[in-house]
């Protein structure tokens, strides 16, 4: 019987929130501080042949401009330090080069920002034009422009990546019916609340100081001390409240590097925030691509071979493009079991934004288009979708992409308990009449997995310290990020179950990489469950020095104690027992010791899953796809904090159906310019646009590994969404969509091309 | 051999003050800032009969008032929490009464500190006046007024403490030389470079954040949290540079908790920072009084008896006056060996200034008496002061004042080495002639002891915890403040050496409650020694930690490795090493756990000695007194920092030079009014003032307790120079100065009164 834990106690982060108090990066005040751009690029691709700083030099207020020939020419990127096999090196702070509209070639610091812009604007780049490629297909031509000298060549970010299980000939051989398809995606952008934005500031004995949103202060630290020469305790990365990430904030971006730089050429504190703008032109989005798939199957249903390649579309830099293309791609070997695989990815350069890590991490993709397979492949089969993803659900002994064992039924009883909250075998009897109606619905279903942690075994490293004060409150320290999740909520929670206090008698200090534990960043559902664990280790740790301290002055064998909501009890002892303050107290004049616990965990890889049922209505007239209700099945082990862990789902089901129905940005394919840079053309659904949605959280397969059996959610909610509105789309109209965003263009047009089709 | 301590290294702290980028609390400016003033009372007994606000509430820009109707009322005082012996609880934020002229007795704040401060003229304050004391002597009238409720009555601040050892009466009887005095002493401020100055915000959880120049960042937080009704993970307190304490702010003042409660009570952040008058009126001074002693002497010198009656004048409040008392009367228990002894302390409440703690602490004052009175003693027995204090001198085997035994032979080291290096034998040979000149010179000496640490064994404790990062770099958490001495150069110090690291890798976090552990604060020359064993003990832990991964990776025995500058080495094997940063990169995909270490000294009590040797020249004329030279020898155990330590030992001078000719604040004894509170009528001696130093430190006595063998050296330098310079004076112009200052006009009317006598 846990007593903090499983409960949806007050998060910490939202009073603050809610009252304006909160402080994120962007809100740090400091004397002298000035304000830095960046000047971006008009041209996709192009050798800078100059810059000329004179005009803007000369504008009052003006105190510093940097290009190329002044920042350290490193070649350098992101993520989680010692450098990770997940991304390329292939980005210097400024290059002489310029890859995609919206670089970064020179960056100013000025005495407000309407001065640094004015600035940027008088600066004078000349260009000499190269040729310029915006699609996978263009960049692979034998003849295409190098974008960059590193790599494998070819504008290839990484050699292919293949995975093979089995015998994929003799699958396909044994099948009484093979399906094949070729699935697209669009360019949805994480279109976080909280712009990038960032300060900096030095202080006489070379220690830099940054404020910065990020999900991963220690790469940040890691990666500009790495830059910048300096020594890991000489850069202090501070973050403290964070307006989401999504995974594209694991990337350091060129503003960061540039205004630590700018701060230390002015000896003052410089601040850089991007506008709405900039957060598309310099920020990440997901990886646009295609994923062909073949499989194979048996009259029932089995899956006997399947055969897929990706290939995404990793823009003008690598950044997660090893680690997004791996993933996705080995995601393909998993979710529906099958024994005979052979999969291939790719992920190509081109002139545009940069795609990075983003929710799903590759995954959205493949499972987008694995799952409409699947419900092709049960029409013809005469199966019911549902029922056919059911009898090929990964379960208890299968191999996992990771290659680690999975434990448990998790998928499986996903699919179960949806079909029977949706009362899914006799959806088609409660279907509205008569079907050629304007208003015409239907239901689908999509499935997924995905992994808590990222690299198991190899570097990743939840920590934790938990220090005991002297009147008996706790003080957490975590490494970990507060993206808004309430991330720092759930390691609070389980901390005091742990050490048996109350919730609010844990405080948690993070955000300061100078004091606070080594973390390798908020991303890969991972903060709960491996941070988790180690909060869980620490606290078991604090609670032994207590406990023994108890033994001692109760003259009873420390493990016959117990303690709950900061009293130690004798079990089985009424009455014999005495306050967490009572035993640390100083006796006989000795005070108690520093009451500290560290932990430190490597997890194992555990699996989370999740079934999405969907109800549709297709507007034949004018193609609007309105989500009518949305019923969203997870398997997360332990619940730690429901309506965060439901806040979750609610938000990653929210971001899915943008993704699905109206979010792409768009590049002109003439001059690689971003056509919809801005929330007036990049069209997300609002709150009023959110169908009902009725979570259901299982805690049926708990894993051996995260605390009190808990797992990830973070990644999760966001795959099933997709494939399960395209499958319901395809229910009420009977047209299949292989290709996201659907808009109603697309819809029209299909069913106008249906119509002419059958008048024919 | 050791390679880092022992070495004046560059100061971490020093840098940022020269070029102005250190942050003292002062320098914190926060959005929406409100500044807060104290109304100060100008009555130095009375009870507050009302307190009218509205005309200071209707002036634009005052945000709020505090009255003794507004803030809790809870009995406080100050000091290390868990609460202390040394200090009384005997004062409410605001009070109904007033006890000393310039007591807070309400609080502004306001938009700026101009209409702060124009609102405390505003508020009406309607007295009782109550018949006030100004002296110890009136104060212990039997129909004085109480100027308490608590404590044990009588005006007393505490019970007379006494000491006795041995058999007095038989040690007089067996003297053939009974010599006594009363010795009095003035009333010297610390005049600390930086006002008490504080900042506090709180959060919308309720948190409260502190700012404040304090030697005791932990008491702050312990105080506050107590009075406030807070736990103590959510009361956090911060202090980056200290402008100087000297012991004053070790105790916690007014405007600290007013500053909190104005915060609270505006919702915004509010800041109080005294002017240099507050300094005056509401800081804390040296406990003036008198120090009456008599000794039995043999006719060779030996004492046979001592006896003496202490009484120190604690003004309105008891702050550390029960420590005070007590270190300072039990400190005649040594010095000079004596078996047979009999002390009495007593500590009386008055309605002028707070007494507080003060470097020396009692000390100065108990010290000052008997070494003069030593100095009498050998004119009358015929010999030489230096021969009569050496035979004396406390030595390895006697007992100190804290009844621990001593080690070592510090005093006796020191007169040596003095008389040695000033040709101390010969020194009336060098006498410039003829004696009847009117510039006259002389030499005195005088001498001291002081332990490190103020409670051993029992609340006192020394914390550290070091973490190495991931490249080899290292950070130091520690609670202990800088107050200016250069504590965390030392404590980087003792880390590096330890750990077997460069001085530059080690970076020192402090002065953040939330996040360093707990210190017990700033004084009793405790930090080095202290905290810096306990930096020992964590840094041991790290390197035991880096030994075994490079014992493994290196396929010898952790015992057979040796570490220094980062590059670890198999013992007596050449060129089998690595570095640091190798040893704990990960290997088989496995990093290095956290490398953390943690270190928890409960000290024992070890003394510094020390023997100043000064020569002054008195102008007959002028009664001007110029100290010509000072050679101070200290015996400190291991040096950690040369030039800090020489620091220390050169400000204490120039500080007792100060107490002992000219510094005195005064108080009118018609009403309690202040005389002198502000630096152009308190008289300090400046830079130009200062005769040459030649200080002399030895190393003959390491002790056992401390980090390397090192010991304090904070509070010792300030006690000798006073009897020294009174000594000389008596030597140049044979006139007996019993009191502190000895000002020009005393010089003269003294020597007009012998001038007379002689004449007669």
């Amino acid at each position: 019987m846990t007593s903090v834990i499983g409960k949806s106690v007050k998060r910490t982060d939202t009073l603050g929130k809610v009252t304006g108090g909160a402080v994120y990066a962007g809100d740090v005040v400091l004397p002298g501080l000035l304000h830095g751009k960046t000047k971006r690029a008009t041209v996709a691709h192009a050798r800078i042949k100059s810059i000329d700083t004179s005009k803007a030099l000369a504008l009052p207020g003006v105190k510093a401009i940097l290009t190329h020939v002044d920042v350290p020419r490193v070649l350098h990127y992101g993520s989680p330090h010692p450098r990770s096999a997940s991304v390329t090196q292939d980005q210097y702070i400024l290059d002489t080069k310029v890859r995609y509209y919206g670089e970064g070639v020179a960056a100013v610091a000025a005495t407000s920002e309407e001065i640094a812009e004015l600035a940027c604007e008088l600066i004078e780049v000349t260009y000499e034009p190269l040729p310029a490629v915006f699609t996978v297909e263009d960049a692979l031509k034998p003849d295409a422009p190098a974008i960059h000298e590193v790599g494998p060549g070819g504008n290839l970010v990484l050699p292919p990546f293949v995975v093979t299980r089995g015998d994929v000939e003799k699958g396909f051989a044994e099948a009484d019916l093979i399906v094949e398809g070729e699935y697209g995606m669009g360019r949805p952008t994480p279109a976080y609340m909280e712009p990038n934005v960032c300060v900096c500031q030095w202080d006489p004995l070379g220690k830099l100081t940054v404020w910065t949103s990020t999900q991963s202060p220690f790469m940040v630290r890691g990666t500009l001390a790495e830059v910048l020469d300096l020594p890991l305790n000489k850069v202090r990365v501070l973050v403290d409240h964070m307006g989401g990430g999504f995974g594209a904030k694991q990337d350091l971006f060129q503003h960061e590097f540039l205004c630590a730089l700018l701060a230390q050429r002015t000896r003052r504190p410089v601040r850089m925030e991007f506008t709405r703008k900039e957060t598309f032109l310099g920020g990440r989005t997901r990886h646009p691509g295609t994923v062909w798939i073949r499989q194979g199957f048996k009259r029932d249903g089995t899956i006997t071979a399947r055969e897929a390649k990706v290939v995404f579309n990793s823009g003008a830099y690598g950044s997660h493009g090893p680690g997004v293309t791996a993933v996705g791609t080995a995601a393909l070997t998993s979710l529906y079991r099958c024994e005979n695989v052979r999969l291939e990815g790719r992920c190509v350069y081109t002139n545009t934004p940069i795609a990075g890590a983003f929710r799903g991490y590759g995954v959205v993709q493949t499972y987008y288009a694995l799952d409409i397979l699947m419900d092709e492949a049960a029409e013809k089969l005469g199966l019911d979708p549902a029922e056919l993803k059911l009898k090929n659900a990964v379960r208890e002994g299968d191999v996992a992409p990771s290659n680690h064992p999975l434990t448990g039924h998790g998928l499986e009883d996903c699919i179960r308990r949806g079909m029977e909250e949706t009362g899914w075998a006799s959806r088609s009897e409660k279907r509205p009449s008569p079907k050629a109606a304007r208003l015409r619905r239907g239901w689908g279903m999509g499935c997924e997995m995905h992994g808590s942690s990222a690299y198991p075994g190899i570097k990743e490293q939840g920590n934790a310290v938990v220090r005991m004060n002297e009147d008996g409150s706790v003080t957490l320290m975590t490494g970990t990020t507060g993206l808004g999740t309430g991330a720092h909520t759930a390691l609070a929670q389980i901390t005091a179950e742990e050490l048996g206090v109350k919730f609010e008698d844990v405080a948690v200090v993070h955000g300061d990489t100078d004091v606070v534990p080594w973390d390798i960043g908020a991303f890969a559902s991972h903060t709960t469950f491996m941070a988790g664990r180690a909060c869980q280790m620490a606290a078991a740790e604090v609670k032994a020095k207590v406990l023994a301290r108890a033994a001692d002055k109760l003259e009873v064998s420390a493990a016959d104690l117990e303690m709950k909501d900061s009293v130690i009890s004798v079990k089985g002892v009424p009455g014999l027992s005495m306050t967490v303050r009572d035993a640390i107290a100083a006796e006989k004049g000795i005070p108690a010791p520093q009451l500290l616990g560290e932990g430190s965990y490597h997890p194992t890889k555990s699996y989370s899953f999740a079934a999405h049922f969907v109800e549709v209505e297709v507007d034949t007239e004018t193609g609007q796809v309105t989500v009518l209700q949305v019923v969203p099945v997870h398997e997360i082990g332990k619940i730690i904090h429901p309506i965060a862990a439901a806040g979750q789902i609610e938000g990653g089901i929210q971001q899915g159906i943008g993704h699905t129905l109206s979010e792409d940005f768009v590049v002109d394919h003439r001059d690689g310019r971003p056509l919809n840079a801005s929330f007036v053309d990049y069209k997300m659904p609002l709150a009023m646009d959110m169908p009902p949605i009725r979570t259901i959280i299982l805690e049926t397969a708990p894993s051996d590994g995260g605390p009190f059996g808990a797992k990830g959610v973070g990644e999760d909610p966001i795959i099933a969404i997709g494939p399960a509105i395209a499958n319901a789309i395809y229910d009420a109209i009977g047209v299949r969509f292989r290709h996201y965003p659907i808009p109603p263009e697309q819809i029209l047009s299909a069913l106008a091309e249906r119509e002419g089709a059958q008048a024919a």
